[in-house]
């Protein structure tokens, strides 16, 4: 949410002469995105965002996300896909940093989703799902059913700070998540597909971006995890069954879920749950004083964790 | 540099049926300005800045601010002036802060001026000294001579924690501020004209920003916070003569200093200095620790304090 590695025009002028986008317009840092430094950069070749990656995005992984995104750009996705340079390369260094040009995609984020914007928004994820079956790259994912415990443990003794229903929340979404699905379909997933990383223009889905949790992993599990980024008040008070419906007949609409994907839902959303709640906890518990950083609610998820340990699959799916 | 109140897609597009703009395309978060919230917005009709007024701009201010950049972008200067809604109107309320619609300015601040853009730079401030001649609002300086005294107590005993030699820079610099000059002419200043707020394309000035310091006071004053801003290094080491000459040819291109006002340079230095290490000194007394806002050093200002000190007219112009 913040720019933390200033490019200067002259830095940025230098940075641009390697690709053939013409000269430099205008450079906005604009605030998006997990934690890296984000510019809105335009020049008389077109619109681009320019990113720096920060620590937290691990430089390893760089190359894996970006042919992901250039795979999905390629296929005619809505996802932004980036700027080769004359080299050919998408990968490069500024100011230190891992950095790379990405295009620019129009449309806005929505706060609060409508049936209408969920049918899009699962028509998108499985037109992604389809379109990834070629994409032979793999990325474990860091933040999977095997992570949870650790992050729990992480945590340790400290969750009632947050609330006192929380620990026992956990504690059972953990035993839930022990019985984790074997023999579902696996694919690249995005892993986060939360409004913030939709981008839409008059109902329809103009961009998938921050793909920078996306990983190899149970397909149904992203379904999971977009059904509770999108099926829920932000509260995690109240479910919206109109919405779970929207998206899942906006989901089958480009890709089938199997019987046994179907019957997985309700432990997968437990899992989708659990995930944010403790990666949300132990951010709260961890955020310094003063830092001008928006903690998030963890028991907005874990609300949603108690809602899925009681879902039925049907419940999920509006069937 | 950051994103206070958050606008929602919904709240945007409401906002934007007030205007003839067409429909909401884009909408990124934007890191500049002093301490507003801003926006880029795309819309079918054009690309526009929505600023968003915390608390640090003061509300019975704006209609001044926004009247003044609305006369000099009527007079054809690169400012980019406020868009009026279908009732007129450029001051709006939105998500219960003052908010306003400005046109959108292409071009990029430097970081490090050459001569040719300090001739622009100066060119430009004279030509905008010269379009206020009939702007007949007024709004005192609140960070003018009278307020130094008062700030520098508001630090007391406290600036050698900066620096050992900042108390006597300090004290050097208000004796020389108590014989400040009279009978210069008065006008509408720009008060803050930093890189940071002069926006250039092919070393050509697109926009003047930031006019939120923006006051009535001795225009030679504006000239020497322009030279403060512009003809020393970043660390005020070093200044620049090759700067200062063309920023005195730049902007006597445009309107002439008086005799008198060219023997005042001097003292408006030390003042214009003064200005700028107080305010930098406290807020570096009064950040938070563990605050994400980059702490200015204050001393970069008290060494531009020490040169003016000892500075001529002819050293400040190059004559």
């Amino acid at each position: 949410m913040a720019v933390y590695t200033p490019v200067s025009a002259d830095e940025l002028a230098n940075f641009l002469a390697g690709y053939d986008l013409g000269a430099l317009v205008s450079c906005k840092g604009i605030a998006e995105g997990v934690e890296n430094s984000n510019y809105l950069v335009e020049t008389t070749g077109g619109r681009f965002i320019l990113t720096l990656y920060e620590k937290r995005v691990a430089a390893d992984d760089l190359p894996w996300f970006l042919a992901l995104i250039g795979h999905l750009a390629a296929k005619g996705l809505p996802v932004p896909g980036p700027v080769l340079d004359r080299q050919g390369r998408a990968l490069q260094t500024l100011n230190g940093r891992p950095a790379c040009l990405i295009h620019f995609a129009p449309g806005v984020s929505v706060t609060e989703a409508s049936p209408d914007t969920c049918h899009a928004v699962g028509a998108a994820l499985g037109a992604m799902h389809q379109a990834v079956a070629d994409f032979g790259q793999v990325r474990a994912n860091s933040l999977g059913p095997t992570s949870w415990p650790v992050l729990a443990a992480r945590c340790t003794g400290r969750l009632a700070e947050i609330d006192q229903a929380l620990p026992a929340l956990v504690t059972a979404g953990l035993a839930a998540a022990a019985d984790w699905p074997t023999g579902l379909p696996i694919a690249t997933i995005h892993a986060d597909l939360f409004p913030d990383n939709v981008l839409l223009l008059d109902g329809r889905v103009t961009g998938l971006i921050d793909f920078y949790f996306a990983c190899t992993d149970v397909r149904a599990y992203d379904y999971a995890v977009t059904h509770a980024a999108w099926c829920f008040s932000a509260d995690g008070r109240h479910h919206h069954a109109d919405r779970a419906s929207a998206l899942f007949t906006g989901y089958t609409s480009a890709l089938a879920l199997s019987a046994a994907e179907i019957a997985a839902l309700p432990v997968l959303g437990q899992g989708a749950a659990l995930r944010f709640t403790l990666t949300r906890a132990y951010d709260w518990l961890n955020t310094p004083q003063g830092a001008m950083v928006t903690r998030k609610d963890p028991m907005a998820f874990a609300r949603r964790l108690a809602w899925y340990a009681a879902a039925t699959s049907k419940a999920m799916t509006g069937g």
